[in-house]
């Protein structure tokens, strides 16, 4: 969705090294935007973004108009049944019908061997998974680790959109992952005990109101009472109006 | 889905001019049959399917099994907005679902450069049409036109359960779609007239149960009130327990 960072670097250095072409999607995806939240202001910058990835060795962008992605009568949606109904897809209904779509689409236009995705997506990067068993892409999906900065704060377009008065507050959202892994590693393995002490790090912020923070099984993303294998805590959090999402995998 | 008739062989045949490698795929698909539908005892006939396929000159029959085709899990699938909320779609709900979803696994799993299917199903073949737009799969589809018994019954293989006693009524369906062209040809433009006509020749039958008879716009599939311009003529009627479809295009 472009306004290019480190992250996005990551991804496209590692796709120059996993294929032998590499292109990148810069595509603001309006499908997978609901009615009340930030299409319009999400940051854009294309001219810098095909600087950067220009110098990170990108042999094209691909960069469509949205009328050439939804042109009049479009009407072929991607959706599945279980993943989307947890974590963000329970607050962005649509969402994920709406990045599934657009892969499929890109997935067609593009056939890729692989494709690089963010893990910082979790729930984005396990719908994708899915849809390419599903429905037999051949290609194969590679996850890039999160990149983060030095406060901890996970790189996001969305980041430049924040108060720098909030800046303190969107660090939360690391520090509270920090905090219940280090509780975890101190023998506590109920989830409600760790998401709590998340909570506690979040809730110190007026500015920050809390979507959900929840530990999930990572395959299937349901509610797992209890850390008793691998598993994934994982949160979304508004600060002031910017909506911030992390995670990190937990193991007992 | 296999019990292959002269329409499929001449799917096969179409496919063999047009491909350097043909591909049959013979899979009676559970996902687009509803739970009171008749997949447990659609025909089936796979050893006589092979024999004819091999005769046609196809290269490969694919024939999964479902369980690999929907494996443990399985939870993608392709819909559409509108076009299946018309003619069979509104009987058969799920049933576009299930078609375009196994579609869009066969393209991606044989990469085919073009694909044959039948005219006979109409809102099928536009619903495919449809997937192949919006999804971007690169791939020509072409439409075969229906084959019929000397009679005029459009090839199905559901025909083979037809009892005996109601292959009669069967072939109401062919009529009535004449006896509307024929009186469009005298000047009757009326939709709801030309309906009539073809109802009156099918009701003859007590044996026969319409499920629809509808004059449509063929790209959108939408009622036409009046056939002013290009219009579809198509019908659902159970005959006993057999249901059959079949069309004419109308040109004033």
């Amino acid at each position: 969705m472009g306004y290019f960072h480190e992250g996005h670097l990551a991804l496209m250095r590692k796709g120059r090294e996993l294929g032998d072409d590499l292109i990148v999607s810069l595509f603001v995806n309006p499908a997978q935007f609901g009615p009340n939240e930030d299409f319009a202001t999400y940051p854009r910058n294309t001219e810098r973004d095909l600087d950067l990835a220009e110098k990170t060795g990108v042999d094209a962008v691909f960069m469509p108009e949205a009328k050439e992605i939804y042109p009049p009568g479009f009407q072929t949606f991607v959706d599945q049944e279980d993943l989307p109904d947890h974590l963000c897809g329970l607050s962005r209904p649509g969402h994920f019908r709406g990045v599934l779509t657009v892969v499929a689409k890109l997935f067609n236009i593009i056939r890729p061997h692989v494709a690089v995705f963010g893990q910082k997506d979790f729930q984005q990067l396990a719908i994708i998974r899915q849809m390419v068993r599903d429905l037999d892409f051949n290609i194969e999906i590679y996850g890039a680790a999160t990149v983060r900065e030095a406060d901890g704060l996970a790189m996001s377009s969305r980041n430049a959109k924040l108060a720098p008065e909030h800046r303190e507050a969107a660090t939360s959202l690391y520090r509270s992952l920090q905090a219940a892994k280090d509780q975890l590693s101190k023998g506590e393995t109920r989830a409600a005990r760790l998401i709590d002490t998340a909570r506690q790090v979040i809730e110190k912020y007026p500015e920050a109101a809390i979507d959900y923070i929840k530990i999930s099984d990572p395959q299937t993303l349901a509610d797992l009472p209890e850390v008793d294998r691998p598993a994934l805590l994982a949160l979304a959090v508004k600060i002031g109006e910017v909506r911030l999402i992390d995670h990190t995998l937990l193991t007992p």
